[in-house]
């Protein structure tokens, strides 16, 4: 009834009136305070802490320290767990940590009755520290000789995967082949989400209850279970309306550690929130990448064979690890079709740099960085149309991958490169911006992707849902899946909606996860939810349906097969729709029944046995100022392929925040180091630089519908996909502008000065 | 596993350690505080409210008056809905009314920023009214010409009902019969639960949702929406922890109201909680009644006919009416079996004074002082013993009541009695007290009961379940019957171990009702919930343990059938029960299956129809300081048959709370009203005489348990039966103490004195 149409979100007038509730919102006011204390090395140990003087500080209640947790190394990764070891997250880290591997590394905590008495008693802590050589690169950390960041990891490799397709060697034998190579790397970046990252905790009959702004409740509650060494049912996480996690909130994050301080204090309640500092050292940033690609490629511009080397910086704990650099490698492999054969070599590695983690894209953002980059430098270099070049190499139409299964069904590619280019009048300014002079010069350039939706076969992907029919024929909707800002509940709404045959204002969806009752769902991740979370919510919709039509044919005297819903009616099919009676109605007339009374609900689990193939592409045209090594973005759009699209206006909400997100990647933002003491440099808003509103051009946004057809609604991923091709887009532009192509982003001054020098032109 | 072992509650610890949260621990403390201006007449009509200057007060938000209110009546009792509308409860009140039928009744309300304001705002509100006579007995009420309290009802009978079973007149025209005839009168008194009447409203997604100390979470939805004018699914009830209801918490109190004040405010968070003055004459009071009994009886003690006839006051709303007069009749109707014929004429009249609902007993409390006052008198008269008289003209064992089809199935009225016997030494004390002289008498005295279990077939008996299994092999439970203090949630935690066939530390029974998640049951009332969800959680519980069954035969290649759940262990009963997995490691399995993931879960609906007998009787032994007109009673004890003991400990302690009840009852409580103005004099607990442990002696309790068997447990009837017999057993006490039958209650010096100087003895 309502798929496809702009309809407002559900959570709007909460959300714009102030009145939803997130997690600080809900934290009783005399809560104790938790605040850790972070280490003021960057490598090292622990070897001792006096906090004899902070524990005098009145309202101090306790100080807990890396000597006093449980000696349990657990994983943080928000994926679904697995039962086979080899699939497991790496486990590597404790609650509080006596090997300090990041500067910021949490060592202690204190608990007080307030923010002051826990900032005085921090202060107050003495720690006596052992200091290792710091490794602030993949490079630096893989050098022999280097101490060891995690013990069971030599040269501080976390996974070194290597793969060759065909027959790399011979392939490159092949004469008359020109040769590219080149080094892209891509910054780490942190996410940026509004809301902090804050949990508070309490106990409740022996068990442990945490209230936290997370992605992924269900999967908290196991990892908090398993950092405690406790059963998993002792563990309750409760999910209020979340102001955002891009990914960041896809860890477990504080939420163990928070537990643990209730556990420890006998079940009080115990807010942990962090500052907007600590969220830029203490929680997840986005892997910074080398990616060294060559290239065999023939003068006509087909390409015979590439090469993938890539280090990723792990920073100093695992979170989701290699995993994020093996998505990379996907794009490597698929997005373009080397003729004859490719190779690859992706090392994650541990740094003493803070950990990196799941951010929207998701490994893509760098791969499409470097691989986009790479195709615009060869067709520059052997001056073919940069399109046509990528057209001549591109994933076709038809191509199936072979392990996910997905299919290439439709010209996608095409009809998303046809919009871009239209939009940004591609023909006319790649002509008029040839042969500029002067110190500021424009240019246009342009990216593709493509993108998983969901994570199967890579791990089990399932839903949950569970509907509850009111007497007035709304009805209830429970999933496990989490709205964290994108309008996931919106989507759930029109989906019941339209499955049941009921009014949108009839259905409501249950906001809060509530692991003790919500129907199991992973959760926010891999722009999963509206695919997989749409195949619960339609597979429980029938079932419900059909309960409905079977005591409404028993109720009318009519076949169950003559009957449907429209608009929360119950209509006779053969009669043109004849309404028999309402949703309401018969509801009420179940529940109140003499004869046969019940609550009517239905509730299902999904498997999710395949995933499909999002396409896209970015547009970006830029005036460069060429003294001042400052690029200004002119106009921007993105085109995607994401299927049926359930809501545009929503989708392209999502479409604009990712290509903030992208703006920032390709310009501005980066986390610094001090390469001396290994300490964050700019982990603030005043020196970290975020994209904002003030850096956009008008955002441009178009849609390809090409309905998905393994999806329930046909829709796939749109929740990633946006973040990842404006990057290159933009450093495109610039190489369109000026002849130069920066192999790295952000494409600051400091960057693009040296390089305009170089390149002779200031 | 652990059905019949007292186990300690399952929140014990909460409860202990005050960690449990009550309503008034919910809200937030910025809420807007609502306060109820209650009438200063007893009965008129509201001509006018002036409230300039009250709104004035700083601090006042708004100010709503009778006059402001929805044109609609509502009910208010809490009974499951019908939809026929012959068997819907009087619907006769506003949310503020401006026709005023009690001193204290609801005419306006302000909603403040803080407690002072609103209590000046209240005291600054001028209201001009016209009066009218007051009516404070039914006798008053139904007089000819008397003002009509509701419009619609004659002689302000809410309803009067006549029946006949046999030839009543040819029965009593037998030659010989000794006639005897007495009017009994029982007082009204109030539940006086600990926790206050309180509830707190905010809207949410356009909807409303009250948080509220209530029984009956599903049925207070549906009276809001009603009393509101809104759809059903427009109202979302939470129930926290409740401090005691005993029935008063059976009624939609003030949540209508409440839930209006917010739709007011644009759905801002209102409190409304009562005061303990408020609670006394604007929440509930048990019905007081005036019962006529009339026997025609053989002079060896056969009972040939009877005669009763009652009015109950109703006082000025209908809340649960004539449903408790009528119930009151089943026990004279069954009790005792006149040999030829009964006639019964049962009024509910419309009074001022406080509005009478539900409580412990429901109206045999008044019934069974009258039978057994009247047996204990004819016995007495005609020189019977009393319990032989009792025994020879009562419901034998096999009896089978034609309307409920419950049966006597046990001699349990023999087995309970002989208990109580041998505990107060019956005979020895008969004989002992006989012929005593002197200022201080003692005396023994005992009283019979039945009592009904669940409420079919007067209205529908439905309850629902859901259960979700987790990795670790517990689960949550989840029931519309609602934990009120009497230990339910750790009665079905008991049952669900039993069936499912694990520990009983595996079962997390969700305690807080939400009508927009928690499966539908009507809640606590009529002793159903350990009988009625019983059954709910034994059918889940199968259903559940099915499922596992069947996943585990797949798992391990076995048939279903040879499996079995003992303590949480998968295990195979045909080799001596050998363990082959555990639930957790099978939840595990099932859930991250890549081949086949599935979230165990199971919900049913539960329709009883079926309802048992309770069987029991209370011994007393009394001692009167007959100048005072003092009774302190030395020693009780109640016998009950209530099946199966589940839980011993919870037991006992039901019975306790129930005896406690019974001797204020007997002994000090009522509520006593100004003749002139019908205002309750004695309405705070320094003034009304709340029995209390200083009045108690040891409380005595044994059980009889004859497994019940239309109960998933073998259990029956126990939440209110132990109200019940007390009041007539230490009434007949006293008249063995001193040969003086009191007709009424409460056996203050007020009615003692007088009567025993009546009687000569003082």
């Amino acid at each position: 009834m309502s798929i496809g149409q702009s309809v407002p979100r559900v959570d709007a007038y909460e959300k714009v009136t102030g009145r939803a509730k997130y997690t600080g919102d809900l934290v009783e006011r005399d809560a104790l305070i938790g605040r850790v204390l972070h280490a003021s090395i960057a490598h090292g140990l622990v070897r001792g802490i006096d906090s004899t003087e902070a524990e005098q500080i009145p309202g101090v209640v306790q100080i807990i320290t890396c000597f006093d947790v449980p000696d349990i190394s657990f994983p943080t990764a928000g994926h679904p767990w697995s039962t086979d070891p080899s699939h497991q997250d790496p486990a590597d880290r404790k609650l509080l940590n006596r090997r300090v591997r990041l500067y910021g590394d949490d060592i202690a905590v204190v608990v007080a009755e307030d923010e002051v008495a826990a900032a005085q008693a921090l202060r107050a802590i003495k720690v006596d520290y052992e200091t290792y050589p710091i490794l602030l690169s993949p490079e630096a950390a893989m050098q022999e000789g280097a101490p060891l960041i995690h013990e069971n990891c030599p040269r501080n490799i976390l996974k070194h995967t290597a793969m060759e397709d065909g027959d790399f060697e011979a392939a490159t034998g092949e004469r008359g082949l020109l040769y590219f190579e080149e080094t892209y790397e891509t910054q780490p970046v942190q996410h940026c989400h509004i809301e902090p990252v804050i949990s508070f905790a309490y106990m409740e009959n022996g068990r442990i209850v945490v209230v936290s702004s997370t992605q992924i409740p269900h999967i908290v509650r196991r990892i908090v279970a398993q950092a405690l060494g406790l059963p998993w049912g002792k563990v309750r996480i409760i999910k209020p309306f979340v102001g955002g996690g891009f990914g960041n909130k896809q860890d477990a994050l504080y939420e163990p550690l928070n537990a643990y301080l209730s556990l420890r204090l006998g079940g009080r309640l115990v807010k942990l929130e962090l500052s907007r500092e600590e969220i830029f050292f203490a929680t997840r940033v986005r892997h910074g990448m080398q990616i060294r690609l060559s290239a065999y490629v023939r003068p006509n511009g087909r390409i015979v064979a590439r090469q993938y080397r890539a280090y990723s910086n792990q920073g100093a704990y695992g979170s989701h690890g290699h995993s994020i650099a093996a998505k990379g490698t996907n794009v490597f492999r698929q997005l373009y079709q080397d003729e004859k054969a490719r190779k690859l070599d992706i090392f994650t590695v541990y740094t003493n740099t803070a950990t990196a983690g799941a951010m929207r894209g998701y490994g893509t953002p760098q791969a499409v960085f470097a691989i986009e980059s790479q195709m615009e430098d060869i067709a520059y270099t052997l001056n073919l149309d940069p399109i046509e070049f990528r057209f001549m190499n591109l994933m076709p139409q038809g191509f199936r991958d072979p392990f996910s299964k997905n299919v290439n069904y439709f010209d996608s590619f095409h009809q998303c490169v046809e919009q871009g280019k239209a939009y940004i009048h591609w023909e006319e300014k790649r002509q008029a911006y040839q042969g500029q002079t002067g110190p500021v010069r424009r240019g246009v350039g342009m990216a593709l992707f493509w993108y998983n939706t969901a994570v199967w076969p890579i791990s089990i992907e399932v839903s949950s849902c569970r509907m509850v029919l009111n007497q007035d024929g709304s009805l209830q909707v429970q999933l496990g899946e989490t709205e964290i800002g994108q309008g996931a509940d919106t989507i759930f709404a029109q989906m019941t909606s339209e499955t049941l045959g009921v009014l949108l204002e009839q259905v409501h969806v249950i906001s809060t996860q509530d692991t003790d009752i919500t129907p199991f769902g992973t959760g926010a991740y891999g722009s999963r939810q509206s695919y997989v979370g749409g195949m619960a919510i339609q597979k429980t919709a029938h079932l419900l349906k059909d309960k409905i039509l079977d005591l409404a044919a028993s109720y009318t005297g009519m076949q169950t097969s003559a009957l449907d819903i429209h608009a929360g009616i119950i209509v006779l099919r053969s009669l043109h729709d004849k309404p028999l009676m309402s949703l309401g109605e018969l509801a009420t007339e179940v529940l109140y029944s003499p004869v046969h009374a019940e609550h009517l609900t239905a509730e299902t689990t999904l498997q999710a046995k395949s995933n499909a193939y999002s396409f896209g592409c970015a547009f970006a045209e830029v005036e460069v100022d060429i003294p001042l090594g400052k690029v200004r973005l002119v106009d921007m759009i993105n085109v995607h392929d994401c299927g049926r699209l359930l809501n545009p206006q929503l989708a392209q909400a999502q479409v604009h925040g990712g290509m903030s997100m992208a703006i920032g990647y390709g310009l501005s933002e980066q986390l610094l180091y001090d390469p001396k003491t290994g300490r964050l440099l700019n982990g603030t808003f005043l020196d970290y630089k975020l994209a904002t509103s003030m850096d956009h051009p008008h955002l441009a946004t178009a849609f390809v519908e090409n309905y998905e057809p393994t999806g329930a609604y046909g829709s796939k991923a749109l929740g990633e996909p946006p973040a990842v091709p404006g990057a290159p887009a933009i450093r495109n532009a610039v190489l369109h502008a000026t002849g130069v192509g920066i192999p790295c982003i952000p494409l600051t001054p400091h960057v693009l000065v040296p390089a305009f020098k170089q390149a002779g032109l200031i």
